[in-house]
């Protein structure tokens, strides 16, 4: 891992999220269109400054197997938009209780509660709307992603288990496994799915597809744990939220359960295994290894 | 309209409840599997004894144009979960604050704000799941059904923005115009594409969906309009729910505009425009008719 390759990543997440948000803009009703509050709450949430990492992810497996941009790009908008749906419903006083995301107030600080709830669950139409009618991929391709992104966002397995899991877990002491566990649903899944949407966007072999599940999976886990171990050593000003939150929230954590240095060690060993899941393709991944390298590094 | 016909809906809605039930059964995870709580709530919800009209609408709707009816079936259940996490999110503190629903305490009153949430969230993603992996339907048909469910849940057209405005004019007068635009789409939306649903699944000629989707909007309109006059007229014992509850929050609803009177003659105006689209398809469309005189006569 070196600096220039890091700055690879660096380059292609901002170009992506460029093409990201021009596209989520078109994809978004305008804030003058009725009902104005929640149009205006969604655009809050999603037009706040986010790393777009997972819809960079899926254009980034997909362009490593050769698919054309507009084939990736409205899949890639739609895991955006459960992703920023799931944050929305997450930040809820009910819910993890947190004022400030991404630098700024929180959708229910901003508007209130009902809005916040209704533009989380608009946003979550959205997403399934944007894949049923995207018309560059035939409709077979269409119902796996749609199947996969709803597996990826609902329960047993995906997004909401996590949550749910989580917040049941803060009122105790939890184990490795289970912090491992809710990590896998709560960011994983969702992660991971998008490495392999990207795929699927492609038509890439059944060998090539899980070799990239793999990578996806600890990517997922890399981002995690880089993100847990942020929020106990990063400031406010770098992390654009809340620090120390999970802490005084006994959230299930690598560093609460492991402590701060054998989560840096972690780190590194997911890190190379991720890596190490890329050589079984062959396909240019450099670019993806540059993305699990500016995770290793990143410090917001 | 009468008694011998009504009669055929409630047979009808009762052995349709049953069919629905069942699966449901089968496409809601068990409340032992994990996240116990999230599918505990999600369950007592969605079996707290509704009375599956959506889902049993696209069922008569697609058995009027011959459809099989596991072709129809898992389709149906999909509109019954985007109805119940709509139910569960609509009664939440934040939104109308409602501690009875079918009869017994509202989800987050059961289970806790955090998990209604939740358990919504995870209803909603796997209505669209259950729609994206229906093997009984071709692709091309699957994401065209997705399509049009996500339009009818989200906003700017759907139930999300329907609840919005809803919202919003609790606080105001509303004009005649406004109920109308707030019932089309809090409740009209998702009642008219269960009845296209149906055709569409049977194959309908186009001319045949326009008169569906015309039945099926005058169709939710008797709905909606009866449902306002039952929350003044019905005791709680009858509706299951806290009747006066519009009034009392000073919700737009056909009474509260128009009165009582008018309001049960425009009952009857909807219910002979209901009726009459219907005889623009030449199929047999008398178990529809008594379903349209089952609202027009319903008392709970």
């Amino acid at each position: 891992m070196t600096a220039t390759v890091s700055d690879q990543a660096q380059q292609f997440l901002a170009s992506c999220r460029t093409t990201i948000d021009a596209e989520l803009e078109r994809l978004i009703p305008q804030t003058a269109e009725s009902p104005e509050r929640v149009h205006a709450a969604i655009r809050w949430s999603v037009f706040a400054g986010g790393k777009r990492f997972r819809p960079a992810l899926l254009i980034a497996v997909g362009q490593a197997f050769a698919a054309p941009l507009d084939h990736l790009l409205r899949t890639a908008c739609a895991f955006e938009m459960i992703h920023t749906y799931s944050l929305i419903h997450d930040d809820l006083p009910s819910m993890d209780d947190d004022d400030l995301r991404r630098g700024r107030a929180t959708c229910h600080v901003q508007f209130d509660e009902a809005t916040a709830i209704l533009a989380g669950d608009a946003l979550q139409a959205l997403a399934f709307q944007t894949i049923a009618e995207d018309e560059n991929l035939p409709p077979e391709l269409r119902v796996q992603l749609l199947a996969e992104l709803a597996r990826a966002s609902g329960t047993p397995e995906g997004m909401v288990a996590g949550q749910a899991l989580d917040l049941e877990a803060e009122s105790r002491e939890v184990t490795s496994s289970e912090v491992s566990r809710i990590h896998s649903r709560k960011t994983g899944a969702l992660i991971y799915t998008a490495a392999r949407a990207g795929a699927l966007i492609s038509g890439a072999s059944e060998p090539e597809l899980l070799a990239i599940t793999a990578f996806g999976i600890n990517l997922g886990l890399l981002f995690q744990i880089t993100d847990d171990l942020l929020d106990v050593t990063a400031t406010a000003d770098e992390l654009g939220k809340t620090p120390g939150k999970d802490a005084r929230s006994k959230k299930a954590t690598f560093p609460s359960v492991y402590g701060i240095e054998a989560t840096r060690q972690t780190i590194q060993a997911v890190h190379r295994t991720t890596c190490a899941e890329l050589q079984k393709i062959s396909r240019p991944t450099q670019l993806l290894e540059s993305i699990a390298d500016f995770i290793l590094n990143r410090e917001a």
